[in-house]
């Protein structure tokens, strides 16, 4: 799986984690990860199966399709030494796990009642990284899940790309708000022996790079062919199974924070925010603090009751100004302020996150007026991310036009010819300070190519529009 | 976290994993680990937050606290080398995560009003083994939970080990049908570094061994120290937290397998099985397969709709008696039937895993029955080992009568001095091919003490009934 592409020693300019307010990758806001739950969900109802395999490979098994170690192997991190001792054999730290799990698919399947076998694993990978490691985005230790499946057919490993791939567009603008175009990767930019690779392509319009979201391949049988994954088809002959593999990563996180994050800090889509409302109790001297703490109480435990992940700040070494700053800076999607004139009214005052809107909200609708607001920051932030990603498209149909766009961090739409030598020329003439210029994707909503219309890069008669860009 | 004793380089006797039909501990049968669900979400009702931290540890930071590391130094695994690069200094990967987790709780703690402190992580972990691992019980890579909290006082430290206890032994009694002993651990047993260690202690009949089945300790203000976790208290003052950590582990399912498994492979309660009912056509020559196959996939939705796991094999290369030897082998605890006659009489045929029983069940009261039976399933297998477990326990109040017992692979209950010389002179003595006999737990649930009870090893005043045996 490659989960991440593998686009190395470029200079990067994404916001810090200091300046998006995290002391550390290692926040414990994090913990949660609710695109996990909805992903995990949707695959069990696909007969998918979740499962466990080895952290550690061993150098055989983990050489074993050359192409394959090709891509990974200056990433690969090594134990040679336990305790005291240094190992006969060095082991590896998977960076990916198709050489661990295709051995026992080989054993696994017989015939073709055994398939399709379907497995999938949540699991940390490791890939040591040489240029800086971004929080999220790129880590030497990062968490995904792997999916890695084996067909009697082409036309079921085919259907089940696509499946898997519209559930990564879900977690993208449904969970996380952030607009993502489907598409194909180019033969460069696939993975390495697979047959080919899909992809939900995110784009950072601040830094005005694409990101690979989330990939899901069609391996082929190529590795089948590796691993001697056969079986014994309807009619009693021996055939190949056909495979794919698919991932998605913590990366999302850190899109999502990219994408939304401000100078306050994180905004989070109320969806996956592991705090969805903020009680702040307002009380300055001569108010009726225990009457203020009450309501806040009471106001928490009716949110809770509904399912709306509440919590309320009663520290009294902190001021509601401050507390303020905190949680924006956390990203919580909604605050909810609860002060001496909002008590005397039966009200409670709530703040968005994503836009500082104020609104009064009467106890009595409480609920219902918070689950309405709840849901227009989630649509909010999708269409403002929407409208701002859409703005940086641009089409271009000449070489001047497209040197002109990347210098202008635009997220480019061009006619091109599909020839991976003509790609690599591009990356040769655009390579510098900022990184190369390469195809994100062929975007599978492809607007209308006039006949005769060609390649921005090559001249020759262009076979499809490509998204190309800098990229992560 | 100890979640797994470090008893090392002794011989053990367990049954290998062929022998309990595992073609490899990789099987994806424990993909989902039920009891996984059911403690998350009770940790989160307690509020206790999720988290995740990296699985590299620097070595200056693992070396912190001396105690701590030298219980764990011989069994880390060291990544020395990534890609064809020596690193220039070598990384530890954590065997456990105090001292990856501590030196961000004494950065985030300020004052009494960011306590309690309560993370939890579900991660792996590597502990290089000396001795032969044992697939589950032990091996160098496993999964747990391991929870890390900090608490302004004692009482709610102490308050906490138990609740978490209590949870641990739930996981055993009610989803697992393992009865556990919930107790104290011996001071020469205990957590090092750690002021008092609780635990759920399993025993297995077979081979007469213990087996600690998860631990939850107070470390008390030790860690706290070493790491500088400080706060101000409500008068102002500079205080130290108080610390916990529980664990358990992917142990649980060998605990499991050995308490339950047959000769005919494994056997699972019903509330952990992956597959609760597995459905075979029973269709030989002249049978209407098609009304028979319909028949099945009926009972299968009918059941999955109630939320019963079930599945059907309908694989046509393999006998109905060879699907049932696969599924007992696999545990299945329910096994339906189809066949003509069953067809012809609107009935299943169910047998039971766990004692072979055979019912017919009209189709008209299909779930109810099944639910009837599941649950009947997983109260007997409970009951069983239980008995089965109690037949063990032996009073000793001698030294003889403690030989003999251990000889005869008991499980020790004798009165003790508690004298931490006199559980090493136990070990000492009882010394040789199967392992030194040792304190497994003094069990909160103590029989009287008579005044005047002599200590079966010192003879000295006895102040306690304590579980003693041979342990993995």
């Amino acid at each position: 799986m490659a989960g991440e592409d593998s686009n190395k020693g470029k200079k990067k300019e994404v916001k810090k984690e200091t300046g998006l307010g995290l002391s550390s990758k290692k926040d414990e806001n994090f913990g949660e990860w609710y695109s996990e739950a909805f992903f995990d969900a949707e695959i069990k109802k696909k007969k998918i199966k979740n499962s466990y395999f080895p952290l550690f490979v061993s150098p055989g098994v983990l050489q074993k399709e050359k192409d394959h170690i090709e891509g990974f192997a200056p990433e690969v991190a090594w134990v040679t030494k336990t305790g005291e001792s240094d190992l006969e054999v060095p082991i590896a730290i998977r960076p990916t796990s198709e050489t661990v799990m295709y051995p026992y698919f080989s054993k696994w399947i017989r015939g073709h009642r055994d398939l399709p076998l379907r497995l999938n694993q949540w699991c940390n990978v490791v890939r040591w990284e040489f240029s800086n490691p971004t929080p999220f985005i790129r880590s030497r230790e990062f968490l995904w899940q792997e999916g890695h499946t084996a067909f009697a057919t082409k036309e079921e490993a085919d259907a089940e790309v696509l499946e898997i791939l519209e559930l990564y567009r879900h977690i993208y603008e449904e969970f996380l708000a952030v607009p993502v175009s489907k598409g194909k990767k180019s033969e460069l930019e696939k993975f390495a022996g697979g047959l080919y690779t899909t992809t939900v392509e995110a784009f950072i319009p601040n830094t005005g790079r694409g990101i690979q979201g989330a990939t899901s391949h069609c391996l082929g049988q190529n590795f089948a062919k590796m691993f001697e994954i056969n079986f014994e088809n309807e009619k009693g002959e021996k055939a190949m199974v056909w495979q794919n593999c698919w991932g998605f990563t913590t990366r999302t996180i850190g899109v999502m924070i990219m994408v939304h994050g401000d100078d306050k800090g994180l905004v989070l889509p109320p969806k996956v925010a592991a705090t969805q409302v903020i009680l702040i109790p307002v009380t300055y001297k001569d108010a009726n603090t225990q009457g203020i703490f009450d309501a806040c109480a009471a106001t928490v435990k009716n949110l809770k009751e509904s399912g709306i992940r509440a919590e309320a700040d009663y520290r009294d070494n902190y001021s509601p100004g401050w507390k303020y700053s905190h949680w924006e800076m956390k990203g919580v999607p909604l605050r909810i302020e609860i002060g001496p004139k909002d008590l005397a009214n039966n009200q409670v005052r709530a703040v968005r996150r994503d836009n500082g809107a104020k609104t009064d909200i009467p106890v009595a609708n409480l609920v219902e007026e918070v689950n309405n607001v709840l849901a227009s920051i989630q649509q909010n932030l999708f269409d403002v991310a929407k409208q701002k990603r859409d703005a940086c498209v641009q089409v271009v149909k000449t070489w001047d036009e497209f040197a002109e766009a990347i210098s202008q961090k635009k997220l480019i739409l061009a006619p091109w010819c599909d020839e991976e030598d003509v790609e690599k020329d591009v990356k040769a003439r655009t390579k510098g300070e900022m990184g190369a210029a390469k195809t994100l994707c062929s975007p599978f909503d492809q607007p209308e190519l006039p006949e005769g219309t060609l390649c921005f890069a090559s001249g020759k008669p262009a076979k499809k529009w490509t998204y190309w860009g800098r990229s992560y």
